[in-house]
């Protein structure tokens, strides 16, 4: 096993996570004043940049386990080097979840009166992990996980993809945390978009073991497993689907490579 | 018929319009909860920059049939493959419209009740397409189509307007959105600014068979029409006055050459 | 005079204040549905972003009658250029102020029910110029307008300033409308921010001929004149405060130039 | 002392902390009408990109004396020059706080009928310097201090990561001001971030003497001294992590280093 990219992601998955499930917090406790729904979006989108700086040199942005396993699958990242990947965003995503609940120990405690609660009025636990809302079906929050984690990597692949119109090298982590700000914005209400295992099963475990029980794994009808497996497929199906629509046509094709070939250009001489 | 650029439109215009559309959807269906207008502001113009970042490369930023169609009637894109180009964005929109239907399939049933309508306090058809607010004529809402278009296309031009002082180059599409985010903020009140026929009439059909019916067609004094053809004419306008008074004196003219020539300096000089 | 100048300083105005006074009117008029006090920050930010796009190459962003007044006052700008560049953002100022009175015309009727007033429940007039709040004095609302506008000058300076730290080129448009969003959040509740002469008194005269008299111009005890002249000296302020603390440290000083020669080094090797 | 290093951090912690104390000033005085809490965070974030082009060239971003405190700590500035960046950073600081207090002078009085409280209905001097929430405790305060500052700390250190994955140059200014628009959104509620010595002493010292009187440090359990010192602990903290987690890994490890060397083509093989 390789620790240094194990410890790295520590670090990485820390930083992020941080300033996501902080934003939560704030929102919640602070019962709207300090914030609203845009912030958590606005939150997590920050978040993703700056672990996007934290990791992109060391270990190319894996701070998805859904992706890691994506490079597996596809032969990117060698299946013995996955468990120390896992081991480091596991270890990561635990910590930031237990550091946000030092932040807010004292905001908690005034915000439950000390009893923490998955469901019910003054409910926490969602500012730890997803939770899906109470209209939503297990098929539809699968499916909700699926396209938003599918979203995401089509996202991910368009802004890094230098053949076709990529963004502008070291503005890549801005841009990715801009594609996460729109997946919160339209694909967050139904499942709160988990669309990644990492962020999702650590800091659950946290919250069993630091107050609110076994409710975690039972709540919306035993909802964990969900973002352990849709983002995953998710994944899947967005290199697939990037594959076949976008990068199977940037190799020159004659017959419409007269456009391909110039397009600053036709955007200028309109 | 160009195949290539048909599949790759549906795949681009498919994943602009999904984060478009479901920000409206988690404003409407989360009753200001889970965002608000600025959020469905934000949802179109992230939405625009992916779909630039995904198109780029390969047709020029064609995500809107009424920019389309002036390449057509400037000379830069042959009539002969403007079929393709509308079927593509035809072919991803309705698609679009399909998948967010899909992710608040639930939530659109626990709004209604099963009832999809047009008009009433559930009304839920705006979620996919356009409709005028109620206090708009139809001459208004055409000029408010007409003069929002006219403003993407002037924006779109001086944002890549390299002879003068457009956007650095990989931060275009960043910039794009951030105008179709300007033109929601400013612009989008009276007609909820579809500027883009392929934005808007692909869903209405998608919506009328899908439950709404055919009151999608005849609401808003059959308004169905009007965000097909003001874009267009808005579109002819904003290039013919960036011709006329932008890039004219692109070219050096002696009088007043000495400004031009150095921006910057004269900035800095201050 | 050179009228090219005066066209395009036509063009980008119109393109400017467009969005700017646009998001005014959909906040007003939309009753808070639409967007609220930060959607008219976010407004006039972008469409200053759009504007610098659009003039940059072409006259050095005089989209400000007191910046290029302060060009003048500084040598940079031969005075006998002046009047065509103050008649181009006259009319350019003018011609948007009667756009977004086209664009909001049936919305201003059902608000209004005609009756365009400048103070009440229904006022309308401060979506065209800036009135000062009731409870500021004159000398306060002198006073706002000179310290935003020297914030104005001193921002523009520093995003600019390439002999120190200033910003990407191509990225400068937008720093300068971030620059102006900032100003909005913090400055703008006092007096509106017109920070701009030519942003001030067009849409004023517009607005005393399109039905609200010349009450526009007694209203906050003639407030009118206090745009035209505080920017003014606030712009000329800003220029000096840069000149004595910034620019004229940038020269290479012997006792502390090592610092000044390294700064990135300095931060990463932290 | 080296006296030009003093004037010029006059000038850019005079403009970075009046954006950000004038946004609180607008959204306390201004009832909500003119912003919400966002605004702040925004307004903080804008200033501080302001502040960092305009020190980034001549003092390596020294905007908080927790961080060049850090800087002598570490040997990368001469302690000798030390109380110049501390008097300088004072008076920058001290000069903002009178600004705004002159800005808001008609909206004070209009606010609290000219009895300037520190607690209470009508309270204002949060809109200068922090106070802690009712219901945190010293130590909760000070450990949000010190997690907030290290991760402002973590933070800026990767985006000036020029052998990680870094901003690109000429827009960390930008990033850095997108880092602390996070820090607001999520570990603001507790303490108000100060996160920085310089932006909370020196306004609280104008408002003792300007009419607060001693309360401003009798407040929150005496909380004055919180921000002086925990800033400082977590700016090491943070420089420590960075060097543990990311900075040893960025020399080339032979074990992991194809990984390394190459994560951008490992994203795009995806």
């Amino acid at each position: 096993m390789s620790f240094p990219a194990g410890e790295c992601l520590l670090s990485f998955l820390f930083v992020f996570l941080v300033f996501g499930l902080s934003s939560v917090a704030q929102v919640v406790l602070g019962r709207g004043d300090f914030g609203q729904h845009l912030s958590i979006n606005l939150g997590f989108g920050i978040g993703v940049t700056l672990g996007v700086h934290a990791a992109g040199g060391i270990s190319g942005a894996h701070l998805n386990a859904a992706i890691t396993l994506t490079h597996c699958l596809l032969g990117n990242l060698p299946w013995r080097k996955l468990p120390a990947y896992l081991m480091g965003q596991f270890l990561g995503s635990f910590t930031a979840a237990a550091t946000v609940f030092g932040l807010y120990y004292d905001a908690l405690h005034d915000y439950t009166k000390g009893n923490f609660t998955v469901m019910g009025p003054t409910a926490t636990a969602s500012i730890f992990c997803t939770y899906p809302a109470p209209y939503v079906s297990l098929l539809g929050g699968f499916f909700t996980e699926f396209i938003a984690t599918l979203m995401l990597l089509l996202g991910i692949l368009v802004i890094h993809d230098e053949k076709n119109n990529g963004a502008l090298k070291g503005t890549q982590a801005l841009l990715t945390g801009i594609l996460v700000l729109g997946i919160g914005l339209g694909m967050g209400m139904n499942t709160g978009y988990a669309i990644n295992p990492s962020r999702d099963l650590p800091p659950r475990v946290f919250t069993a073991i630091a107050g609110w029980g076994m409710d975690v794994f039972t709540a919306g009808h035993h909802w964990w497993w969900v973002p352990l497996t849709a983002p995953v497929l998710g994944s899947l199906a967005g290199v697939l689907i990037h594959k076949l629509f976008i990068d199977l046509h940037n190799q020159p094709v004659p017959e419409s490579g007269n456009e391909k070939a110039q397009p600053v250009v036709e955007t200028s001489t309109l």
